[in-house]
């Protein structure tokens, strides 16, 4: 997207400005209750504006998920001088909203509401669907990339780098699922399992995580309780 | 729910229909294209017979959620007859939409889409948030009781059966979520890695499984591709 940095422009892009409307309208009345008056009321302009930009509900929808998607992408950046340990511990630590660049951002889990929101629309449109099949094989890839380096670089065991990353990310899909509809957290007790099941069945069984410069551990962030 | 024999009724149970018109209109049209008007046209009733049972589309459906949970609640029957190890093996398959009582009843994916749907929207509304906070934790309760059983009985191994319960349960949300939400269906995979966990970890290592008179895998059901 070119809106990617249009705070350094005057005046502000309206299509941004109408995403952090639709965002503000879409976390305070969900999809259900969602239209172009309540996206408008968050935002500083006109249904007129609106109508110049989107057709209906369904066309800024999708636009919108890109928008957010590619939000979440922004943090998915990987830098090689990071050795594929930290990097695992890392990306599960993100995945779950624990963000390291969440400051001033939304809550994490907020915007885990908006997503599942938004997710849940495949279940009745196509277009959403491939969409979001798009997008979370995105972070299939990304973590496949992370187990693979670990492997070739001998910190990893030998295991089947694509299914197991399709696995932990199934359990972080459904810790996602579980903050947003229910009305505890039980990420803490899911990253203890998780974990164990990364220090025995991915990492490589002499190697003391004690002794990285990081903490192997998943730390809910202040924002997100 | 007293609705539960309707069927051996006459005449069936105004209620009853109503809640089968609810499952087919949200199926159809998801809970933000739903209406009176769209339930009415999937059942035998006019909008006043509606009126007089329901107060409005909320009403309905905090009702029907009620009814579908009674629904997924019918197959968590659990006989002493059967060991910790084969009612593990049913459970997980029952979770993951391989229905033993899946004949001739809405296929599973179709159903977990409709659960996903309305467990949304608790993401907005505390009466769903509450009420499948509920449910979902009587699954881990279940799951809880039958690993409980197995540690007793000196078949799975010292773990805590309640946090396991959770972690398990947790994948199989992801999973009910790829599938309700992705073009494809990634449950093989998934199963695959947990199962690799279940017998690693939860099962004592020195039993053979191949010896058990039943089979320890998750197999997709014809209805569900």
């Amino acid at each position: 997207m070119s809106n990617e940095s249009a705070s350094s422009r005057e005046p502000p892009d309206t299509r941004e400005e109408i995403m952090h409307a639709t965002y503000n309208a879409l976390h305070k009345h969900g999809y259900a209750g969602l239209s172009i008056s309540r996206i408008a009321e968050e935002g500083d302009f006109s249904k007129s504006t609106f109508y110049h930009h989107f057709d209906d509900k369904d066309d800024i929808l999708l636009s919108f998920a890109d928008f957010i998607i590619l939000q979440f992408e922004q943090g998915l950046d990987r830098e090689s001088t990071r050795g594929p340990i930290e990097e695992l511990y890392l990306f599960m630590n993100f995945a779950l909203g624990n963000h390291p660049l969440a400051e001033g951002r939304p809550d994490a889990v907020e915007r885990m509401g908006v997503w599942i929101e938004l997710r849940s629309q495949s279940i009745h449109d196509p277009a959403f669907a491939e969409k979001f099949t798009e997008t979370t094989d995105k972070y299939v890839e990304h973590l496949t990339g992370i187990i693979a380096d670990g492997i070739e670089q001998g910190v990893f065991n030998d295991v089947d780098a694509r299914k197991t990353a399709i696995y932990l990310l199934t359990t972080v899909d459904g810790a996602i699922l579980q903050v947003t509809t229910r009305t505890d957290d039980l990420r803490p007790v899911v990253w203890e399992h998780m974990n164990e099941y990364i220090k025995d069945y991915v990492i490589r069984g002499d190697i003391d995580l004690d002794e990285l410069p990081f903490d192997a551990e998943f730390e809910l962030s202040a924002g997100t309780e």
